[in-house]
């Protein structure tokens, strides 16, 4: 029996104690090589494995895949394929890349199939034909509720009734790595009318993600026990928000500029199947949700989320702690409710978390919460502070399962700030 | 001179003389003839001229357009060309359209490059990167603000200094003709909790969209005056509204599910350069907008739309007739507030207006302005009444502008209800 779980497995790929990539996790991203196509690949320590060179030689035939399915810039093509295909080419990385399996180890083929992570650029993972950002932390909807509306009615009547979720813009989702520009919009103020400035409320929000490897026809919901069979994998979000901007145009059709001109994600989709030892319950619900939302089994994740915040020139400093398991609703539920009325997805699909704070301060996944909107300032390595961001400030997501010796990590979700154009 | 919006211009093909598609029109679409594979056309009267067969056979030679460009299930290969492209090339099908031009005409070459509309299937003419539906007529907000919040302060603050927008959802966006599933869905009645019912409140709402022939890089903003060098023309949209959902779900995130389940779009796309003629002012904007939203010149079209709803089995009634010269904010000032935050637009983008309506009560583009939120009832030809939709209904939107005897028509934006599953 394969299982690539398995915490006993090692690779003959050298991976580094604290690596997000061991042999148990092997996500899935696009790459390109130096004066190479943009193609497929498999994180394994410090290296990326070459999917569309493994399909060439005919590693996977057994698995029939269409030719030339990883010689492509985005995943796409790959993840329509179905979670059955993409479980059955993971399972076969592990057999490769196992210490006793010598079949890629020798040197001429082991030069062509590993490539060192620092050379090669990473590129956004899928095509995003659809992207909806969910609301589905009680503690940031709380505190936002505490902050703007009443503290003891900070949960709107329909919070625990379903999970609150709003369209968000594709085109704007970029790789981890690409710089941010700070954007300019309306601003009100105390002043009669708005202004037109630069935000001076930038936020990160941080968030997990889910992509879809299924499509599914207009008019046919996903139940939440088969929702999992529609989702290839998280990776990390980060959601960058202007605060002002969002303030003064979100009512009443919700959030719109203060959000759209970027999200980050981070570039390796970790597979569902190689967070499978690292389920646990989710926060109770109550009260009881209606049937279509009823679930079975453990469906939250276990992953710890760190943000650091590196002001330019300086150290960065970690400036929240906060983990995955906190969130109120969970994936299945989230695609149940969004196509119970029909709603179909797509292949690719981009489906976040909202912003996951956690019960204590220094949880809060947004500088808004940490902040606590501009009164409270956090202190960085150089003696600056900061309420909100500044240019130059770079915000780096890192996540990661461990359990029983065995770190199952996200890479980086990363971007640096640029003044206004 | 080639002037192909010429009113005494007249083309060899038979136009019916009240016909959505005179030769001043020439819109594009997707279509498949029987036992054929989809490709680009172009509507003339009761007809579509192939322009895959077109290209193939060497007439746009001219125009340097990439191989099999029309051989595509999509318009976006096309439109990504650009909008002098695109204007070439119906220039040039106006050349090979006019009563004089025999290139065509003959009985092989005709029977190959015209199809009648009745034998053919039409498609979604572009793939839908990113859909958002803005709210910019003063009628309608002002409306909706009456109903639901207070009709002394019915628009909000923010209204009258920015085009509020928000972003939809581009999966379930479908081509005139396909039927829409009754969606279901959480609902607060006056009980104590939230129930699962289908929609008792199905709704249409009367748009008018523009679609884009051009991408932008993050960051980089559209200016009002370049905007319309990145619209290739407008279609009509019904955006399909389950009010009682979106009721109980739409603060603070917006609507999400009360709309999803579907939006119709018409197949032909009507260009910016046929639309010419009929360009009128825009109400008075008051208070002066930001300098970003300033524009000059016309940017508002005198286009009447139509609404018929028809009963199963009965004859449609005609229950609105608005015109899109209503709309408060010009689809310039819209791409204009889109990406002044640096957001970037990809070809293919559906930018619809949100529901169009006018000032007397027979202009209002929903039926819950037109019922006032079911208080008034519209009486249909089979004796029975309506508020908002029931199964089995069929909503078609007509739309044309209108001028010195010639009409530029949309063709039908139409679709019928089925009962829920």
């Amino acid at each position: 029996m394969i299982n690539p779980n398995d915490p006993g497995l090692k690779s003959w790929v050298a991976v580094a104690a604290h690596s997000d990539f061991p042999i148990q996790n092997l996500p899935f991203g696009i790459f390109r090589p130096q004066h190479q196509t943009p193609r497929a690949g498999v994180a394994i320590g410090d290296h990326v494995l070459d999917l569309h060179y493994l399909e060439g030689q005919g590693y996977f035939r057994n698995l029939n895949l269409p030719s030339g399915v990883f010689d492509r810039s985005r995943l796409n093509d790959f993840f329509a394929l179905g979670k059955k295909t993409i479980r059955a080419v993971r399972e076969q990385v592990s057999l490769l890349l196992r210490h006793d399996n010598s079949t890629l180890q020798a040197e001429n083929i082991r030069k062509q199939v590993l490539h060192a992570m620092h050379d090669v650029e990473m590129l956004l993972p899928v095509r995003v034909p659809n992207y909806t950002d969910f609301y589905s932390s009680e503690e940031h909807a709380t505190n936002v509720g505490s902050m703007f509306r009443d503290p003891k009615n900070a949960l709107l009547p329909n919070w625990k009734y379903l999970p609150v979720g709003y369209h968000g813009r594709a085109s704007s989702i970029v790789v981890s790595g690409t710089p941010v520009r700070r954007p300019r919009g309306q601003v009100k103020t105390d002043s009669e009318f708005p202004m037109f400035m630069s935000t001076h409320k930038l936020d990160f929000e941080v968030e997990m993600a889910f992509i879809t490897c299924g499509e599914t026809k207009l008019g046919h919901p996903i139940h939440t026990h088969e929702a999992e069979d529609h989702i290839a994998g998280f990776a990390l979000f980060n959601d960058w928000s202007a605060r002002d901007i969002q303030q003064w145009e979100y009512v009443p059709l919700g959030p719109f500029l203060g959000k759209n001109f970027a999200s980050t994600l981070s570039p390796w989709i970790v597979t569902l199947d190689a967070l499978e030892p690292f389920r646990v319950d989710g926060p109770e619900q109550n009260p009881h949700v209606l049937p279509y939302l009823a679930f079975e089994g453990k469906k939250n994740f276990d992953v710890v989320i760190e943000t650091l915040l590196q002001p330019e020139g300086a150290e960065a400093v970690v400036v929240s702690r906060t983990n995955a398991k906190y969130l109120y609703w969970n994936v299945n539920q989230q695609l149940a409710h969004h196509t119970v009325n029909g709603c179909n997805i797509e292949v690719g699909d981009v489906y976040a978390s909202g912003t996951i704070s956690g019960p204590s301060p220094g949880s809060f996944g947004s500088l808004l919460e940490l902040s606590w909107n501009g009164q409270k300032k956090l202190h960085m390595t150089d003696d600056t502070t900061r309420t909100f961001l500044l240019d130059g400030d770079t915000v780096t997501l890192h996540a990661y399962a461990s359990r029983d010796g065995v770190r199952i990590g996200f890479g980086a979700c990363s971007g640096k700030i640029l003044p206004s154009l």
